[in-house]
């Protein structure tokens, strides 16, 4: 396991990012690293982020599901094209489709495991699958199409 | 269409929620209304909300159709079964799918609309469609599949 997350690598401005942005002061901070041909996040939700109480939202579990995925999909892709994890080769990935399947309530006050996987890398679309853990527990569910960001896609002015 | 928000109609612990819950302090506050068979929400991404400056971070388009969706199964299912928007009548519904198309980058700095249609209500399962418009422009489509809250969907002691 490689001691840098995959998104210190991102160039500006994807250092942005409210969920995975290091330069975010304000974001949530996901951090995704490669363990062979799976990466892991371990993600702790803040206080305030509940559904009800004693239960995580389930739209910041879809926000560390996307986040994840796409620096999933930026490692693998790199990785598929035989270039290093490094600030040089990088690829930068944006979410064409989250689909987010929540199998059980997810508790709070324990750390969450994020494991993913690229199912399919085909051209400049990479298909991720994600699986949250509380203590074990599979309680979500992610299938994320992720496309090479366009040379387009740059800070609005 | 009624002023008071669907949201505001939900019980406690459901008024925590991060994405809608009006005394969760650091949240969202997403705010639904129905105006005929829709339902309408308009929401203001914060500064901090980006994906690349200019643009908003998907996982937060996410939580706001997430929170507008269920709001809409909330009170479309509560008027199905003829009874009334109030707070002694209105369904809470938790999300069991949750599936976003990002059509197209959503600019920041403008207020979002965000419109829901309750296509298929099933017994305790109600789907909705959102659409998130940015300045006119559709550039989110959502597919939620809410089931009625069970009765042991409450706080964690």
């Amino acid at each position: 396991m490689s001691d840098q997350p995959i998104q210190h690598l991102y160039p500006e401005p994807f250092a942005q990012c409210y969920g995975c942005g290091h330069l975010n002061e304000k974001g949530l901070h996901v951090e995704s690293r490669v363990i062979g041909d799976e990466t892991i996040c371990h993600f702790m939700p803040r206080p305030e982020h509940v559904a009800i109480p004693g239960y995580v939202y389930g739209g910041l579990l879809a926000s560390i599901v996307d986040c994840h995925a796409t620096g999933t999909a930026a490692a693998m892709a790199t990785l598929a094209a035989g270039d290093p994890l490094d600030r040089t080769s990088i690829r930068r990935f944006v979410t064409a489709r989250l689909d987010v399947h929540y199998l059980a309530p997810t508790p709070t006050e324990v750390p969450l495991e994020l494991r993913g996987r690229a199912v399919e890398i085909q051209g400049r679309k990479v298909t991720v699958e994600i699986a949250v853990f509380a203590e074990g527990v599979l309680t979500v569910r992610g299938r994320v199409v992720c496309v090479e960001a366009p040379e387009t896609f740059t800070p609005a002015a």
